[in-house]
């Protein structure tokens, strides 16, 4: 288990991390943490190692581009000191290309500019702290090679894989996960839209990132 | 223009068409039509052909298989006594096997029932009327031969269009407009959860269904 | 077809226009342009045009003058830079001077500011795009010579065809449009409280645009 | 006056009686005879003609016809048992003939079951009392050669003269005291949809009902 | 009739006169006259006077004092610029003597207070008009030698009509015209909690004002 | 104290009593009692006599009169069984005759019905019990000979004392509870409507209450 | 893992079961399940073990105690003929004589019900299935001496556990489970009011529940 | 009895002197004292002592901790001016070292601090008033050694009775009054989570401050 006493541990991320959490503070209990992975990690963590004291506080706001990340780290994660931070970003990035309408340009984030904001934040987080978490942006679809935001979502992925690599962040396959699931549960039965996981979505969501962080089940 | 002075043209199926009608009777001003696909032909029949005096009536029910039409089909067609009747039917008999959940058969209605429900039902409207319309049930999402559900529609659509050509009605192929589309504008763009069409959709399937029956857009 | 690849095209007007409109800005999916003609004209856009991207603005206001118009162009217009821009403005100018009450006349816009006004925005506009399209602003009652409001409507009207006249904008008559109608269905068929119209009276304005700008229904 | 002390007075008819009553009787303080004209005749006869006491029931029901009232006579008028009673029906007798929508003919009630069931329901209730009131429907709406529902409100209005006369009811012809306004007054300022009065319809049709009955302003 | 053409009327009070009128500003139709006497002086004025055109304004606000009135006199009353100005206030000055509590002095308006600042308030509006309309405010109680409440409201009364006399503002004196009804009436079905009028109340309130103004019912 | 353990003490009565109690049945925990008098006697009998156990009931109904008492006495008192029985009727049996409207008379229950069934209730449950507890039925309002409704209901409070006296039940004479807080407080400040009263005026009930069971303030 | 592939668990109890389950059925997506430790119970089974398409149904029903489980057993359990039935149950049974208010013995259910009943249920299930787990009703406050309804919780407890020794059933000691948790966390941060638990508790539930049947979490 | 005619008594707290008053200022009639013991404190006053005219002041709000209350002192405690002037503050200072969640240090209020505060606040005041009353912040729970916050709080209270003692204010001893009634009456019975009591915790704590203040029950 990677975590210790009393640290502090920081979601920020769009809609599939915020899942109606309170604001603009997301931490403490009547459901402040929201009700998906999120919430899903603080009572595991509660419940198997209670006496680690672990904080845990949600940050993220539905809608959010990697752009509109950017405008308010200062703000939601710099100044609330994190030991862990784990990012999960880019599904409206690429859904705006493809649904609200494609044709509104300046609502897209095409891939060189998430790239480039994306590392930038991860490094000005770095100068607080190494335990850095980056998980894919999940899309709930299953692999095709005609259907264009699929693809386009990978790309995505594999730049989150570099800059993980790059910046010595622990790396989450989301998509991996949710890869084993789909040989006998069809897409729609994890996420209605395949873009927003419903319970089953969030508990491998979670399963994901608590097996990264060395968390014990069977303690 | 097939349809005749003071003729009545019900339509009949699931959420699709349902689309918020006014319950028991859909027929009406004041959205009593719902906001789908049938409001979109009835507002164009009295735009463009006011003196012919159309009556139309919506009998959707959100959620419906053709199992259910057959429970309600002596009180909401039988009895209407239609001139023209619209059907399109079967997302729900397939969804049932993918979504929510899987698991439960007894939710399901496999092609066999299918095919001999609407054959049926079908047989039992041409004592009343010859003037029958099909519309396979569309599922928007990209044709990919990995996605299991995409491909069981196709089949249930070939039913439609089988039974269709047995029993001399006419057929309005849905995914084939759908397709067209789809070369410029992604799945999700027209439906959001790929069953459920938005107003771009609803055109598409008005549009199908207009021109099946001669309608005259300069008129 | 005169609308080309990637162009947006802005609406602005009234109640009509409207329609409950996401605000402040109406544009994208979800209910977003309204319930009303700009939503059917959009939908026949993007099914009928999907390769060409038109993007589609709603920037209606309910209870709008021409005076309230000229108050928000720069914000509304001029800062959106439409590639086309359609005018409905004048219901409510005249409007106040015969309902709620009569007797107030600082809500009245008579001929001459309506004229002036309305003038020199499309004069404003023009230096941005060459793209116009005015249209008369509707009133759902039958030609009548004793009915007041009916006969300064059409003089407003007038006023419309000699500006799109002399600055050489499109022209849109949509009281022909709904005249062609009227000689089936009573004017309450279409519009309730015969200003503000129905399915079927908002399909009559969007058949009468998408005709003036060579819209092919055939597509 | 031709009240006398501790008589009942029964109005029955459609919304324009209606308007909010209490249901299923429409009888008290706290609005329970709705805010329409039956309010403005109680509050007067109670503010001029406190001693007598009289007894005013609302037994309006929004949306009825003439068969409407037929089918429920005998619950809400004879077992009332009124001393007076006053009838005023049939706009939405006349209205389904043009609105919502005109082809649904069994909506219709045409002028000769209009006339022969209003007659039988008099005869009936002249078993009970000799103090009946007709009222003609009004339809807020300039007169017009060219209006057809103007027409034939008309032609409705007739009949229930031609039945006060043959009956010996009291008649009060609404539309005479509403043309003395419209002079003035614009019809979209006393009833929004030509149908539903305001607070100034309402005054007019409360006044014209408190003259016929020889109420005495000034008291 | 005293009112001219075209003249505003504008009636400032408390909850009495704004009976949940439209704020800010209480003018037009759809209620925005609030349903109280107010809105029945106006009906009655549009029906038998609709050539004079009379704006009525009601500048209404539950709660108020004299000491709230003096507050907003110039935003509401004088920059209105009214031909006809009526007032009606007290009720609330006295009221919180009596009631929540009364050991709240500094919400009590005294005796003094309430003629000193109604002086002021009624010469610096006759700077504007010299018609204005003093209404004492009423109390629905039974005259009652050992209810403290009745007598000091009726102390109050007696300033409005000194004040009336001084300053020559015609003088509506609301509690002879309850007490009149009051012989076959008891209060409590005039007003549920002696203050607050219902329909007979208020009519028995704009009885009073129309009387006062010369209205000729009978027109 | 009268009351011994594990007694069930039953409140009957109308509004006052009702107080937004839980129905059908109004015993336990959160506001089961309503709001009124009954709480505050049961949270004091909680307080002060914890080691007794005394089980609590409501069943006032509001709007209730002594004739509505009858029609659920069988279900609502005698199947019960409550080992004492405290009833408070009659306020609605004279307010009928005064208000709502005062012209309706099959509304109001005259002293002689009052008494008789008020007798005959009490007569039926003494053969359950002999701890009956009459409560006068309270009316805000300063006495008055020009008061009505006052020496009315006056009239109704001795016949609830003759009976008690007949009758052998406890006598709690209400209105002399509030006679003397009237010498310091006006009636408006205790009952809003002179009928319902607030907490101060709940608190003077359940005082009186309290007393005559002989119940020890400082235990 | 003791489920195979295909199996029915049907979840029966109280609130703590409940937790806002779709009603009268609880399965499906949608939250059918509610948002209790049911609902994280099915999302693993769907997570860790998709091949086995195991059906999750939940009949929990708040405020239920076992002489409710009774009533409906025949309709909510031997019609659902469960492959594996889950049984928690007597919270309320013992609450009742606790809380609101001990003094309602009808509400009660002795140990002596509670212990005969339960065990008449599951002989009854036993006829259809081995495979029944009892779960101690948990109790969210800390040992204590002095606390009468810990202690009636545990001896209600031991009964549990007696019955699935005696019949054959998996046990499930939730208590035990808790107890670990105490020792770092304070009862009121896992249950509020020490009944209901919020996500933390229902995590703490579903880990027993999934370690009981041998459920693999690193699978 | 030591409040004297027309002095105000001032209560400042958290949610158990918070209870819904009406804000900003809570004072009046119409539930403006909430539904707590302060409600019914002001209720026995008035009651029993209507000749005094005591105002009493409710400024607690929900969630305070004394550092809150020291935010807020200058404008809700001594701009008020008060001549009596009652606190009960600390459970939150208690609970959030306990509660949601005990990590989130920043938000716990530890006894120093407390001690400090509180003492500060008290002197400030005592230049007003020499009239202070303390109270214990009450814990519903059973006194328990394994209880940790239960322990807690009494060390807080202690504080409270030790700031008493130093600075000469009446000290009331909540925990006392409590737990005489624990004896009888279960903690769950008074208040639900142990911390918001129902009407027996409040009228407990009513009858505590009563008490303190020399009231006389039997007046």
């Amino acid at each position: 288990m990677l975590l210790e006493q009393r640290q502090k541990l920081l979601f920020i991320g769009d809609s599939v991390t915020d899942c109606d959490r309170a604001k603009p503070h997301g931490e403490g209990l009547f459901h402040a943490l929201g009700n998906g992975y999120v919430s899903i990690v603080d009572a595991f963590l509660k419940a198997n190692y209670p006496e680690l004291g672990i904080r845990v506080v949600n940050k993220g706001i539905s809608g959010n581009t990697v752009r509109d990340l950017k405008a308010r780290w200062q703000e939601d994660v710099i100044t609330q000191n994190p030991d862990w931070l784990s990012i999960m970003i880019g599904i409206n990035d690429v859904w705006r290309q493809f649904d609200s309408p494609p044709f509104i340009k300046d609502h897209h984030v095409y891939i060189e500019e998430y790239q480039e904001t994306l590392t930038a934040l991860v490094k000005e987080s770095k100068l607080q702290t190494e335990n850095i978490l980056l998980m894919t942006p999940p899309y709930y679809i299953e692999i095709n090679e005609n259907d264009l935001m699929r693809a386009k979502m990978d790309q995505y992925g594999k730049v989150v894989k570099q800059i993980a690599e790059e910046e010595g962040c622990l790396f989450i396959d989301t998509q991996a996960a949710f890869n084993k699931i789909l040989k006998n549960l069809y897409a729609a039965t994890i996420a209605w839209d395949r873009v927003h996981p419903n319970e089953i979505g969030h508990t491998i969501l979670a399963k994901a990132f608590l097996n990264k962080i060395g968390f014990d089940w069977t303690k």
